[in-house]
């Protein structure tokens, strides 16, 4: 299938070429940044959402039940789960995936799984790729939702205009150190399992903690009770996602973002493609595996080692 | 402080120049890679022991009492705190690093936490040099604990000869997820918080997980039963270690793990160096400025102006 025959099938909603696209996406295949190529023009046009946290924190009840709201609200959705510690990609595999079945027979809501195939710098360029290519697709929604809240679903949920962190009352030991990473990039906190005990006195810390926050600019993240059993706060929740929409594009803010989500996006592209040229012309060679085999028996050090690989690199490159 | 004087100090055990060489390495001062080409012969000595599993189950109470024990046998011990979704670094910030303060007062144990200053692709290479580092300093033994078992987590650990994955009774929803991810990676698993209810079936269900591996080789990760509050189940643990230690040595796995530890460490810091020069020369520059507007703009696509720049920089790199 050509490029331009799969781009014509994204855009004119068909949903067996959008999954097709995602996964040549997925297999890194030369195919899919020559129908990216293309869509580009028509992006640009979905409300993108992030949905992050803690294992255990009930993101994937929250995606179900936003996506509902959404729906009943006559948006479009489009869905994006992402695990970056699992292998899995491709349908509703993983075992939390299967509430979101209830979606499933829905036809304007597209749901995709993606794991991690190869390296992670692949997961987040995928991940950016696939979002676009839902966006051309021509969902209202796209939401992202990455399983933990380490530095690389931080990457992934970056792409986001809005990013919801979930959490939940009375979390494990190394919750602190979560957040301290995660918090600049929250703009809606969420704390699920309202019933648990402890649940006030988690909204009560996490306000707190925006208190004593200096760098907060005008947008002060709300704190949002749910119950993902009972649907509790998920109409709240959707205003409030609404709400940022609105802010952002009044601040001027929508189009910062934009902006640094091309640089960032230009600069992934290019990050990945350079470095898949310097192993390709490395891989196999007989010199590159000594190399190795002299670093390993420490008769050469890898950082002489690399300076010298790429070197050679830059000046073969011309020939 | 030439690189020299630096390299002198770390090989004859002073620590606060290890400190400063680590701090180097965090700041990706230039100088940094010179002292760790001359301090690379005199590494490859230390036993580098990797230990993660999800937020709360114990992970700095685990390493806290291996250490211990440890020390005991009369090895000296290194410990690298990395939290991917941390931007702090140096000393015991982090509330969990509380507990490890025991030791801070025993000169044969070097306790050093690493977050996120940049980017993560730079945290995964810090931590590679840093243990570089103490390894050079001469510790017999070097635990590197990261929070999470994400991808990024994942990538850090690797650079461990024996890696423990720690869980605990009855986690949460995404656990299943994490799982298929760390599983290829755990040498050892290590059930914590053994008098809570649940305990042993979770090292039931775990060694059924491992029975049905098809991809096992020889090494049959054991699955181990501790309680970090009274040390039950820690000497039992450590004994594992010594096993595999000897297990690798005899299979000459030792030999391909250095390789391929080697071979990945060669193309991080290739692809960390290259990556830089791309960036340099782009950054700030009026062309590169304009190109991200009218990527942001819809005007360009990131697809074909990162092919365009990349070609730009191979070029002009000649000159």
């Amino acid at each position: 299938m050509s490029a331009e025959k799969l781009a014509e099938g994204v855009l004119t909603g068909k949903r067996r070429d959008l999954a097709r696209l995602i996964t040549l996406i997925e297999d890194e295949d030369p195919v899919a940044p020559e129908v990216l190529s293309l869509l580009y023009s028509k992006t640009g046009r979905s409300w993108i959402i992030g949905v992050t946290g803690p294992p255990g924190s009930g993101k994937s009840t929250i995606v179900t039940r936003i996506t509902a709201e959404y729906r009943k609200r006559n948006q479009s959705v489009g869905i994006i789960c992402v695990d970056p510690s699992s292998p899995f990609s491709g349908g509703a595999l993983l075992g939390d995936r299967i509430r979101m079945q209830e979606h499933s027979l829905d036809k304007e809501v597209f749901v995709r799984s993606m794991g991690t195939r190869g390296h992670l710098g692949g997961l987040s360029r995928a991940t950016s790729d696939a979002v676009r290519a839902v966006d051309a697709f021509g969902r209202d929604v796209i939401i992202v939702e990455t399983v933990g809240a380490g530095q690389s679903e931080v990457e992934i949920i970056e792409i986001a205009h809005t990013v919801i962190v979930t959490d939940v009352p009375g979390s494990g030991d190394d919750i602190q150190a979560i957040k301290a990473g995660i918090m600049e990039i929250a703009d809606i906190f969420v704390v699920n399992k309202s019933d648990l005990a402890g649940a006030d006195r988690k909204v009560t810390e996490i306000n707190m903690m925006l208190d004593t926050d200096s760098n907060m600019g005008q947008w002060r993240p709300p704190v949002i009770l749910t119950n993902g059993r009972t649907g509790e706060g998920i109409v709240d929740l959707v205003d409030k996602i609404d709400e940022h929409f609105t802010y952002l594009g009044k601040s001027g803010q929508l189009e910062q973002k934009g902006l640094r989500r091309s640089r960032e996006e230009l600069e992934q592209l290019m990050e990945y493609k350079l470095t898949r040229e310097l192993l390709n012309s490395l891989r196999g060679s007989p010199e590159y595996e000594d190399a190795i085999k002299k670093i390993a028996s420490r008769k050469e050090d890898p950082y002489s080692v690399a300076e010298q690989m790429i070197t050679k690199f830059l000046v073969d490159c011309r020939e």
